[in-house]
């Protein structure tokens, strides 16, 4: 580990791009990784909306990233915050902390962001971390406890309408699994209500939901969803939200909905850490602030930064970037290591390709829709290639049996067992 | 529901006591229930320092009480905190809101409680609930990280020692958590740092810790966990906790500690609404503020309010009242179901008498002590027993198969899963 002679890679971010990086270089001759996070854990963020919909729990899709990673023993984790980077020193800062590095490897991914309106943030929380998916399911659980004890029918159907934003494959999923709560799980749970009568939007500004997918499945998404009782609305603005108020325009027409819970899907912005690595790199960075990467994932003219995941842009097919979901993270992140390997032996590597292996989002039990190369496949067979892929690629073995048996039993039963209301402030 | 010559049922706490009671008066002619908890779940406190030492989910151990409770359809459950009692005119209050009853039982425990020492909870947080659980489970991982992080040896070693105070079943098992959790658990996951250095101190006022089993067991569980590296100290009081400091009293000599972890396994007081009871029935209290109650449940003058589970001061021998665990409260649950029935047809009904089946305390893998009637058992039986007795109590189907294969898990790969730090404030 002290050895300085090895080549010592930085890596900042424990999401699917710097996790993939530390792993594709542990146990490496002549390399030692330092992994940063401000977390102690790996998150699958595909699986967050379930723990948002108390389908699964917090430590089913988190694994301990030093559990994941200790049988590396050229691998030392930190969780700590970076708080500058001096590109020309090589080094990065934590705080007091500086630490110096040969390579430096960036994967801080993405946070949510209002489009401006950040007074929205209370009032729409979006779904990014374990803490984001905590509370909207409070919200959630809340909103049902309050309309049965609500006598008043305005207040009820207030407390009984969710309004979800952004109609991508988050929006849509949490909209399904919104719609199977009230129209399953919470049939006979309640005395003063009929769970039935949940109002459930989905608001998009596009023209279509699920824009990446063909127009065929983001149809057939569209009429599940319905199926659920939800009420999908498209090429529809948000131009407001106040407490317990949405206000939307739909081309020249407003509507203003009463909704106690509003869930937002929508923008994404880089994280905080791309300001400091544009002054140090002077690398450019998108409409998101993305930072923008060239073929071999480095930025500015330094050949050895890399950026990788959510944060990079990297040019695609003319000016489309690489969407910011999972596999692109995955595979820059075993890119990376290879072009630090190859460096190293004094060869230059090859620059990163994306391989779509396809998408796929659920919406609901028997109700998934997948775009896998020539297959476009939508009902229970592409709900079946969900659940094995999101399984597969949950991290520890253990993760992957808690996952698969809860999905089994809520399968069966329709039951959500991890439908807790945790840290109220008073009740 | 609605039917009002129904005989009404108002239980307030939806623990063991008060659980049990309303699935025992489940689905019976002329009656009607109303379940009023603060929480939305039933929560299985018994396994709660294993959520605090990263070995299960807050999910695993706590059921929601809609889910428990909705195939029977005479109860209703509120979420909402019952802010007064009105004995004379048989009514409750939830704020403004007023409900009638016809009989009544409260149920709604204890919490812990610092000896008038109030302003140590913030050092020495307790575990009475699930977050209290996360709090424990964040400081004490939060102390690893900062410790791996530390170059002071100092301020290293008060980062990796901990003291637990209170030797009744809670501080043994949290001890022994900790203990396997610093031999095994984290044995690879730290390169600057060894984990088996943890220092962990379980501080007890009385002779011996688990003062309620013979002197053999008791001794058995001590040996155990000096095995596991934990320094018990018995006959020792704490006279300060402070940041960082531990001040403590054994006979005349005074000992300070740095340790920057403090858990709290002491004193247990009754919950808030016992004064609003006390006030309008006339009831006795004890030392901790139980409630003193007669041979059939009930308080002061009043044969229609009933005080079970932790709450309740139940003279069992002379003076001594029954001990608050999960078994007296269940009893007691099930045993005012049947008085109410009774009295319903006119019956007076039978005293209470409480049935030891046992005792049971667990160390670590392995390693428990089990006192039930004849038979006293240390070890790996005991151990095997304690497995499945605490099993065979959870609530629900998939909690019980979702906690097996945990245990099943964490038993032979050592690992803890669910030690997630988060809600933190800064990182």
């Amino acid at each position: 580990m002290k050895k300085t002679k090895d080549h010592h890679v930085v890596v900042v971010g424990g999401g699917f791009g710097g996790l993939y990086a530390t792993q594709k270089l542990g146990n490496r001759k002549g390399i030692s990784v330092t992994l940063i996070d401000r977390r102690n854990f790996h998150l699958f963020q595909p699986l967050l909306y379930q723990v948002a919909t108390g389908g699964l729990s917090p430590g089913d899709i988190a694994s301990p990233l030093r559990a994941v990673l200790n049988r590396f023993r050229n691998v030392r984790v930190l969780q700590a915050t970076v708080t500058g980077i001096n590109a020309p020193e090589q080094t990065i800062s934590l705080g007091e902390d500086i630490i110096k590095y040969d390579s430096l490897v960036i994967a801080t991914g993405a946070h949510h962001h209002y489009f401006g309106n950040d007074q929205w943030a209370s009032n729409a929380p979006g779904l990014k971390t374990i803490e984001d998916a905590l509370e909207m399911r409070r919200r959630i659980f809340r909103a049902f406890e309050a309309a049965e004890r609500e006598d008043d029918p305005g207040k009820k159907r207030s407390l009984m309408t969710f309004v979800i934003v952004g109609g991508g494959p988050t929006g849509v999923e949490l909209a399904g699994a919104l719609g199977e709560l009230a129209n399953f799980t919470l049939k006979n749970d309640f005395r003063n209500l009929d769970p039935r009568n949940t109002r459930i939007l989905l608001l998009e500004g596009g023209a279509k939901i699920l824009a990446a997918y063909p127009d065929k499945l983001s149809n057939k998404a569209s009429s599940s969803l319905k199926k659920l009782g939800v009420d999908v609305r498209t090429e529809t603005l948000v131009t407001a939200i106040a407490d317990g108020q949405v206000r939307m325009k739909h081309g020249e027409s407003e509507e203003i909905i009463e909704a106690e819970t509003v869930l937002w899907a929508a923008g994404v912005k880089s994280s905080s850490l791309s300001k400091a690595l544009v002054e140090t790199t002077g690398a450019g960075t998108d409409r998101s602030g993305r930072i923008v990467v060239d073929p071999f994932l480095n930025v500015g003219d330094f050949a050895n930064i890399y950026v990788i995941g959510d944060l990079a842009h990297f040019a695609h097919q003319g000016d489309d970037a690489l969407p910011g979901v999972a596999p692109v993270a995955m595979q820059q992140g075993r890119h990376v290591a290879r072009l630090i390997r190859d460096r190293l032996r004094g060869k230059e590597g090859s620059a990163f390709k994306y391989t779509n292996k396809g998408n796929l989002a659920v919406i609901g039990r028997n109700a998934a829709i997948a775009d896998v190369g020539p297959f476009k496949m939508s009902g229970w067979f592409a709900w079946l290639i969900w659940i094995f892929v999101h399984i597969a690629y949950l991290i520890e073995f253990d993760s992957r049996v808690l996952v698969l048996f809860q999905w089994a039993s809520n399968y069966f039963t329709r039951k959500r067992g991890a439908r807790l209301i945790t840290n109220e402030k008073t009740v």
